[in-house]
């Protein structure tokens, strides 16, 4: 018996009777739900739900499902998505010269604790081309300056079409990404090596370290054009004391780095995550 | 414009379409649900719901609603309760000799955290009896001894009923319930000073102090016949380290125990917590 | 037999023979040390130490040991306090109109968690004058708006010299200090309710709602005269989620405030925390 | 100019003059202390002690230290150990089957935030082969069961004999050691999947998931005759919730137990633990 199951994520304006039309929809063809969550922001008059339900027994064949949400979906003025969970998206990771968070998503990725493929692995360096290597995975050297940078947006553009990509991570990839780029392929997260929005931009534990803070942070969030103003997926931090350098805040960051990365990107593959303004509601 | 609310709390054999039915229901009396999160226990077979929807514009008198759920709830073998935000209990608070629990619980409800009204406070100690009388709330001193404990619980039960108290919560008060006393009255919330199922029983941070442990914890539980075993509604932990004499952890603790205390009131006061077996939903 | 002890904190410019020199002199004098911590910036090239030892039977009387130490401070370019444990000083809270710091320190202080004693209570509202009352406490009400806060501060600083105030706590005093004010009193220990420097200024909590993250804190800090940017005593935080309102993070935040408050100024009082720059060293 | 320390750990009856003699000891022979820290259990009568100096410019060659040392620590009855930076020792990783903490310690070491040699891994099962060879670690694959303990515990005495093996690390070795190895082989650390002395023995995580808690935890702790009870050094928690099955607190767990057994691990490393009776001081 398969456990396949089928994922709704939908926000449209708050009224009356939204739960009992989704799940109406999901009766009414056989469904069973096994996650039902919904958020209402009473200030924005916003409703946002997350509703999953086994593909077995569902009397709707898969392609037809969409069509036939639709129609209920269309008079809501509902922004949706759906989702079946034996669907494996093609992801890219691209790292510059730190591996921490590589080899940290490549070993999730192999004890299935994240199911997607990873089509390729990019750099703007060559250091960590042994990794891809070890884990028999693409990898493209783009090493990026000012002059070059259009031109290699468009390089990684190309890469990202070609291998079906439709997520990028950015596991210390230390390269603002254009708004140019980001318009033609928006589907990005980013682990940020700070409690954001304190100490964005460059050397956060660096500016930790001599702001004296007692604790310290990491940040998964979607890249936007704003530089490290993206909606937050996930956030944890670490306490520290006077005897920790500013090459101990780096070292203990990185356990940091690594599981709200890993912790923002599975709640992504999820389909747990909605965004809506520069907020995100998590439905775990 | 009241903004007052009425909140399902169920649970169920797991079956087809209950989202649905729920959700139905509110809909077709004209509710608006503000708040919808359910729970299926795979394992147990279990569906477990809380529905909260605002009574402004609700077309059922209260009085119907019940009686009315009742023709959905009896088909589907569905435990429910169903309250108003704008009902406002009565608790009662036991304490022993300790205070930080009782004044801390006392300026939540004044400041409106917590609404509930207490109705008396009850002790096997009068020295606690000055805080009563500064917030004005009835003090009842009943000592405990072994010749005396049978006897003594009745009087409590009289109190309790007198008082029309609907909970009980034990805020550092170091005396068992006997078994007899929870048949008769089984809703009590109580706050162990360490993180359960360790260091169970009498003096849980000198245990904790002689184990060498490197955090401690407290944990809000409902009481069962079984001591420190009942369902657990919230735990929280604090680092220590060998610095901290046993005086430390008490201390340090104390700040844990009023906490997660008043989380745990707060959770079960605003209809979030859902028993099963020996564990609870907390629909936060 | 008595249990007071002589605290010393020291910084000077790092050499060796430091922690010996220091240990000597208590030996040479028949101190038992009970508590020895030495810290090293060695980027700053500095040493910070913090020394407790017993009393009894220490052979110096209390008035000779800061001048007999003096001869060994001065070669040693040192900055140095030395600190009796039964020296119980006297603090004033400053407070505008919430109440939950003011109620927690009071408590703490009557518990003799904090050893200190309370010679004033300061207000720009009269708000919590009862809450003074209720523990006999001298308050004043010193409303203040943009003409009158020259003057205000001449008398707020006469109440300190006159009560022989040591320490301003700011328990939630929502004004700014003027730079004349910290130069002629300059001890004074403020929270802010916000993970610093995330989130300056005013309504931490709004712009932290706003910013949708998943994490609020609060810091606790000596004030100088650059709003919020202080050395750093203690910082706390607690995970927040989509479903918490601004109402909700001001609630869950009060908790932080008031055991980040707390344990800031137990440290502090405790001699515990040196600055240097705009770090400190907390000898916990 | 070489960054190598010296680090004396030592532990003995308290008595005046301690921190002084050991200071003097240092600074007599031309070092610079960049680390002293120093514990009094005061109800076991006990000081505990590490101080780490610059090798640069000590005037005594390495070889006579300890030497000139035991001449002071002799009359003081101290137990103490003396080591040096430089000193890189040989470890042993013992595995069964689970892969997340053998990769997570092989990256530390790789990336040099542990400083040891792996001399060898050893597995009751064959499954983890592929990982020693990938990093180019000598495997042993030495398969238990209650016929072939005994025997298999003398060739593994034998291995670690032969490697000149100084610390073994239980990396999710699924195994109890025996009391005969232990006496032969002391020096253990573990990594137990749960916050100690909360489920002990086997299947910790279901143990708590059928207990209902809120939080579950991971400890390193020294391995001693009585299972799971020897001393602590390290633990850590995480929140769970009711939505979390045995499988997601064994997949949270497993973040968890690295870091917390890495952490350990370093700690260990970097003498900065002292046992004593069953717990431990852990200079951080």
């Amino acid at each position: 018996m398969s456990s396949d199951t089928a994922t709704l994520l939908l926000s449209c304006p708050d009224q009356q009777g939204l739960v009992a039309k989704i799940a109406n929809f999901i009766y009414a063809n056989g469904g069973n739900i096994i996650h039902a969550d919904h958020h209402t922001d009473l200030e924005a008059g916003l409703f946002l739900s997350r509703i999953e339900w086994q593909l077995q027994g569902f009397n709707l064949p898969r392609d037809l499902i969409g069509r036939a949400f639709e129609a209920i979906a269309q008079p809501l003025e509902a922004d949706w998505q759906l989702h079946f969970s034996d669907t494996i998206p093609q992801i890219a990771i691209w790292v510059s010269q730190q591996d921490h968070c590589l080899y940290d998503l490549l070993w999730r990725i192999q004890a299935k604790e994240l199911k997607v493929k990873v089509g390729l692995i990019i750099s703007n360096h060559e250091k960590l081309a042994k990794i891809a290597d070890q884990f028999g995975i693409e990898f493209h050297y783009l090493p990026i300056n000012k002059d070059n940078k259009k031109e290699q947006e468009l390089k990684q553009l190309e890469l990202l079409k070609n291998a079906n990509i439709e997520l990028v991570i950015l596991a210390k990839y230390m390269q603002v990404l254009s708004a140019d780029f980001l318009q033609k392929f928006p589907n990005v997260i980013n682990i940020h090596h700070s409690f954001l929005p304190a100490f964005v931009g460059a050397k956060p534990y660096h500016q930790a370290y001599s702001r004296g803070v007692k604790i310290i942070g990491a940040t998964a969030h979607y890249i936007t054009q704003d530089l490290d103003a993206g909606p937050i997926i996930e956030q944890d931090v670490v306490k520290i004391s006077h005897r920790d350098t500013v090459e101990d805040l780096i070292r203990k960051g990185k356990d940091l780095e690594k599981i709200v990365l890993a912790r923002g990107v599975r709640l992504h593959l999820q389909h747990r995550v909605l965004v809506y303004g520069n907020r995100t509601v998590v439905f775990a």
